[in-house]
């Protein structure tokens, strides 16, 4: 006998392991056949819930499914759309019900960050209250790293090698022109409110003369003067000055450096272009000569350069979705539990929904060097086992072997359209 | 007995695979002790001959060197440092002469782009005409692909492997979100007359619907309106546009889309924020969600991406340039040849300087579609076997295991400083 249906949906930024995640979940179903029916997949996240776009993955062979382990970005595709208060909009919360009742789903797992545990603890709520019985289960993702109650996020480790391995690239590369070419480079990388990106460039070096040479994080007030002078002591000791901002950056009035006055469906500042206001910054004041890069959705979808530590968490925390379900938890995220031996160990335990959600995880400020512009020992000690191990995808013709699911042939409709 | 002192420099921008050349050059005249004595490197290319600065590359042990095989950036230092013509510097060349005949230097090899073959050829009459003894060999390096006599140019195919595999990550990453997120995604890339590089990016996809959608090349007129047109048009019928830009596009009438107004030490424009001006564009007549990356010198010190057949490649043509000078050959260029055959295949032969000097090689206009956005077969049978092959850096504590040269020690001064 088969067990009800599951839905699963991927939300907000992807990043280049969370298909690993949909793979461990969708494999923890399979292995559980009396509990799981079919693993539907919401065809742009939950968006394809609430207009009844849903993809059968009992459809894919494990052959098909297995690209999921090394094809970045979101295989069923995801969406920037945040499920307002249920007070606010009962009737979207409804319709989601009404679809999972249509399709016979008793489980809900819900991919995403702080806003996506939100929802999933909100759904499970109002399921409650409407007599509907339906799991929810978040499973993390972010490369923000900013997640409460886990100890850090899939996503985040392997754009955290990303970063590392480009700034120390690109470091080798000024060092060796700056005495003719250019003297400051930027590099800009994502980190809303939180620096954990940004402070993963400073696993490149351990000596203060090794780029980077200065990390700003969203977590300190950005000063122009104190930047500057920085800047100029790093040229005259180094001959060079290597820069990772961070695109959260403000100043002491809450101005962001980069700030575009675009606000995304989140109502989010739609940040960009903190590397070329720097830079003007460092060209008007200081006349160095300066360049700057904005790796943007590169740093997020670099799957070639994952970190294997990364990648088995993604998959650990799919999978154990799956097991949680099935063994009847409610309200509850898979959290990473590091081990407290010497060397790095780690474990998968449940959170409640209800202490991740919406909770934003900073930057300790012991993480973060008194004078505000390096990383710790004790930021060193939580970051580098997050980089550790290389998972490079299979090479064909000179190319990782990315693979597109086929997602036009979607599960028959058995409702109107949504209002 | 052994034979007279060599001098290496490093020129120009520096590659993820410059440093193999070195390494190649190094070998090739360490097994002939009897042509060559010590390899001297230029610290910061050839500024270090004019200021005497001279590294010993005989204090190195092979263990040491072999490190040139996978680290970015010029190992030695490069420069932007132009010789002027002989008649406006004789100064300077004279000077070289000098350096050269303190340190017993005979053969003079020169590691770098269209520049720098002008100046080795130049070096090379000088010498002639001054009656000093020595032999000059250029040894191509350019990731810009765009020098003459030589099918493609060390240095290319590694950051032609970056871009094709940064655009096809990016491109999952946008395509999973279009429906709610950003729609038009543009990335900036170098090559600042000719667009190999931006060219490369089309390998990431053989069907019109995958990204990139668009390629803008240096070598085309750019034209606001067509563009925009072309973006709508992709949107319309992909849901999302993928644009890669080369930095060096420019209007009907010469005007960069990117130009900033300064120039570098070879009297180039420097360019820059081709990105954000295409971006502004998108935004105001589109309304399109957009973002944009701008790789910058992410994507020529990628050397944990680098193209097995590029560092190959890079190897050889130092390995030819020691061989071609011990052959006595004089003024001429290690340059890749293709095989006629089916599949690919390459050797060496040497190219006169004349030949190089100053020549730039452009995309021919049968590698472009007739609409100007795109690659043909034509071009995809060119530059597929430039990025074939891996050969990942080792990797210690999740980052490549890449080391600096002790550069400190320079040989003693036998000269008093350059006026």
């Amino acid at each position: 006998m088969s067990g009800r249906n599951a839905f699963y949906a991927q939300s907000g930024g992807v990043t280049s392991v969370i298909n690993a995640s949909a793979w461990g979940l969708i494999q923890g179903c399979r292995a559980r056949p009396d509990t799981f029916g079919t693993v539907y997949a919401g065809r742009e996240g939950i968006i394809g819930a609430l207009d009844e776009n849903l993809i059968d993955t009992s459809k894919f062979l494990d052959d098909t499914l297995e690209h999921l382990l090394w094809t970045p970005g979101g295989a069923f595709g995801s969406c920037r759309y945040k499920l307002k208060g249920i007070e606010q909009n009962r009737t979207e919360y409804e319709r989601l019900i009404e679809v999972f009742d249509a399709h016979d789903i008793g489980y809900f797992f819900y991919n995403g960050g702080n806003d996506s545990m939100d929802t999933a603890h909100k759904v499970s709520l109002l399921a409650s209250e409407m007599g509907y019985p339906l799991t929810c289960i978040g499973i993390p993702k972010t490369i923000d790293n900013d997640l409460a109650a886990t100890d850090n996020c899939p996503g985040f480790g392997s754009v955290a090698k990303y970063v590392a391995t480009s700034t120390a690239e690109a470091g080798y590369d000024i060092a060796s022109m700056c005495g003719s070419s250019t003297k400051v480079f930027i590099m800009e990388v994502m980190g809303r409110h939180a620096g954990w990106i940004a402070a993963a460039a400073g696993l490149a070096s351990e000596r203060a003369e090794f780029p980077p040479h200065m990390i700003l994080f969203p977590e300190l007030t950005f000063d122009a003067d104190d930047f500057l002078n920085e800047v100029d002591r790093c040229v005259a000791d180094y001959g060079y000055c290597v820069v990772v901002a961070s695109e959260g950056i403000a100043y002491a009035d809450g101005t962001f450096v980069a700030e575009s006055g675009v606000k995304d469906a989140f109502g989010h500042a739609q940040l960009g272009g903190v590397a070329p206001a720097l830079a003007k910054l460092v060209g008007e004041r200081t006349g160095h000569k300066y360049h700057y890069a904005i790796a943007d959705y590169l740093q997020r979808s670099a799957r070639h350069i994952a970190s294997k530590t990364d990648l088995d968490q993604a998959i650990a925390v799919g999978e154990a979705a799956a097991r949680y379900a099935a063994e009847g938890l409610q309200g509850v995220m898979p959290a990473i539990i590091r081990g407290d031996g010497d060397s790095y160990t780690w474990s998968i335990q449940p959170a409640d929904l209800s202490d991740v959600a919406n909770h934003e995880k900073f930057m300790p400020r012991d993480f973060i060097t008194d004078n505000g512009y390096a990383i710790t020992q004790a930021a060193r000690d939580y970051l580098q086992p997050l980089i550790e191990g290389e998972c490079f995808p299979p090479f064909k013709d000179g190319l990782p072997e990315y693979q597109r699911l086929d997602l036009e042939r979607l599960v028959a409709r058995k409702l109107a359209p949504r209002a």
